[in-house]
């Protein structure tokens, strides 16, 4: 006699595994354009990222061009990771107008912590209502806090899973998807909590990598923004699984990153389905 | 009996093909000093692929450095990839000088129609002469209408054969080369067409492969100022043979980005006459 | 009869290779922060280099920042290869905090002959006391001879050993411990002169891995910073010694390129004994 599963009774990671595969799809598919304002380190890695997922980046950070370019794009990322003040205002004018014709935005509050200024910027930001903000466990505190406690640079010197309450009480108090990134990519939205269990330790001796997720969750909440939650959930373990599949070919960090851009790109449905692992995580 | 071919018989593909290789070796031997202001994602591929290529890449940007080092250099690469307004005032001294002086300058007026501002710089920079303006049929099309459509990023929605007639009158307007990226790299100088048959699809997934090929237009042209039609497409040519040689080798995109510049590097007389494939098209 | 060498007369080259180890050891254990306002070109190349290494890099460079940010640093690392007027003052207020920190900072003086502006700038960053200053031999004779003779872009028309002489005279004017890179990188402190003879040609078809190993000197003399000429030499000849043991596996720049930074992040003790190549040279 055969088992039978209803479909309510389908395991719940078979049933977060469908549906990553079903965004990447759709971002195959629909190529969504996405506006990236980011820090000079990342743009090549980012824009590799994007490209390889099915997406079609562009960098254009010109305050001057927001309002005709940006209304033609389906989200926005915005990093502060090489923030300037001259970089600000084009970051928050996009941002607001990315809310006001209902497109989905991300923000990368890079070392939020590692000066006041930077702080204060990343708090304007949050207060421009993103639709999710990723960031590591130190970042996440840190904007949670709004303290000016100094981070060790763009590392996390927490684990993720040390700043689950700081990422529900931001999920709270913006409105945004809060996820953090670490051994455990954690993901809030100020209620539900769910972990992402991919990925390999080596991606943090990549610089960008972090950056790049961000870039991937934009691209996965411009195919489905009413899904939020999900959708960064889905980006964070598709990416973590493009470089579990990179893994097996390197030999270190850099060809880590070659392989993992390169398994993106090739991700088959077999993949994803055997490899994303999420799940929920007690409250 | 063998067949006689006179040299006026030998096939048009032939005489491409060779000569070609002849400014390839020109730039190894040369080793030509190539001034890039470009945008921020493009600068490592872009200094790469000169490299490469065997030119010297110097990416110096500040306007007040252009009266003293943009005499040193033998072309100059302009690249709106990034644009503010900040930059544009050394792009446009730096483009003047080098006219003043005799040496070439490549414009790529990347997604020249994402914004009224964009638009109107690169239409500036029309005006101060380029010896060869590289974009994709959107681009291009934008550039020629001089209208602000927006375009899709800085990918292309437009084929290149789209773009011919757009490139001819531009290229007659200007008095430009006008090279028009694609599965067919189309150039002309207003009455001549040729198309440059090589690549492969997938450096469309890699970022910067586009501002790249226009950097190697400048070191081709450097070398051989008076015959920028036949640089051009040499140059549009040997970087797709690049690309076809490095996709052999490639599982992905990443991958192929390596093999190409290593295959640009180490490119060979029999590599270049078996694969160059320029041919003249309907005017 | 075996034969008997004492500690002293153990080979300088021994002791050499071991101090080399035992400080990439320390980088590897202690994860230095390395604050890096540097171009735009290496920003990648760089943060990548660290991480592998087992530093970690930060990318800050806005003014407003350095009271906050640049106390919590071990080292700095300025670079000016695309200076604009605007990023000056905060290398120039890093400089002098982290002077006053006794926080050891280094200059890579990217073609400093190339403008008068350039040498300028680079001349009063010299006045603010780094600890090491590395350039090829035209940067370090340009900033030797603190005349405006043009050099031909980032590269290098002289020979590390021409400007043997240039980079003493510089150490002794400056207090900074000077490094020539070349076939032999050379390092001096004005009195003692060691070459280091790692390293491989195709390196130089590389962007940015002169900056690169730039950042790898703050790195090593962030763990021993009153060791600095040591440090200084040993960083050349692990960069070398990285370059070497990719090239086994490179078929052309952007092979080199990634697996120079695989072998750097994998580098182990018998790597490092047997292949670290540093030597007196005449003074």
């Amino acid at each position: 006699m055969e088992m039978e599963i209803k479909p309510s009774e389908k395991p719940d990671s078979t049933r977060w595994a469908s549906n990553a595969w079903a965004l990447l799809c759709a971002i195959r598919s629909q190529s969504p354009l996405i506006q990236c304002i980011t820090n000079f380190v990342s743009m090549d890695l980012m824009a590799n990222t994007l490209l390889s997922a099915g997406a079609s980046p562009a960098m254009i950070h010109s305050v001057e061009e927001i309002p005709d370019f940006t209304p033609h794009t389906r989200a926005l990322c915005v990093n502060v990771g090489t923030l300037s003040p001259n970089w600000l205002p084009a970051m928050k004018a996009a941002a607001e107008l990315a809310c006001k014709s209902g497109k989905p935005w991300v923000l990368d509050p890079v070392a939020a912590g590692a000066s006041g200024f930077r702080l204060r910027a990343c708090l304007e930001l949050v207060e421009l209502k993103p639709c999710v903000i990723r960031g590591n466990a130190s970042e996440i505190i840190a904007l949670s806090r709004a303290s000016i406690g100094l981070t060790k640079g763009v590392d996390s010197s927490h684990e993720s899973i040390d700043a689950v309450e700081a990422a529900k009480s931001l999920a709270q108090a913006s409105g945004a998807i809060v996820a953090v990134s670490g051994a455990v990519d954690i993901v809030t939205d100020g209620e539900r909590v769910v972990g992402a269990h991919n990925g390999v330790p080596m991606m943090q001796r990549i610089t960008a990598t972090g950056c790049s997720v961000t870039a991937l969750i934009a691209a996965f909440v411009a195919v489905d923004p009413v899904n939020a939650f999900e959708a960064t959930a889905s980006a964070l373990s598709i990416f973590g699984v493009a470089g579990e599949m990179g893994m097996n070919m390197a030999k270190g960090p850099a060809t880590l990153r070659m392989h993992l851009i390169d398994s993106l790109y090739g991700l088959d449905e077999a993949d994803v389905l055997s490899r994303v692992n999420i799940t929920s995580l007690p409250r």
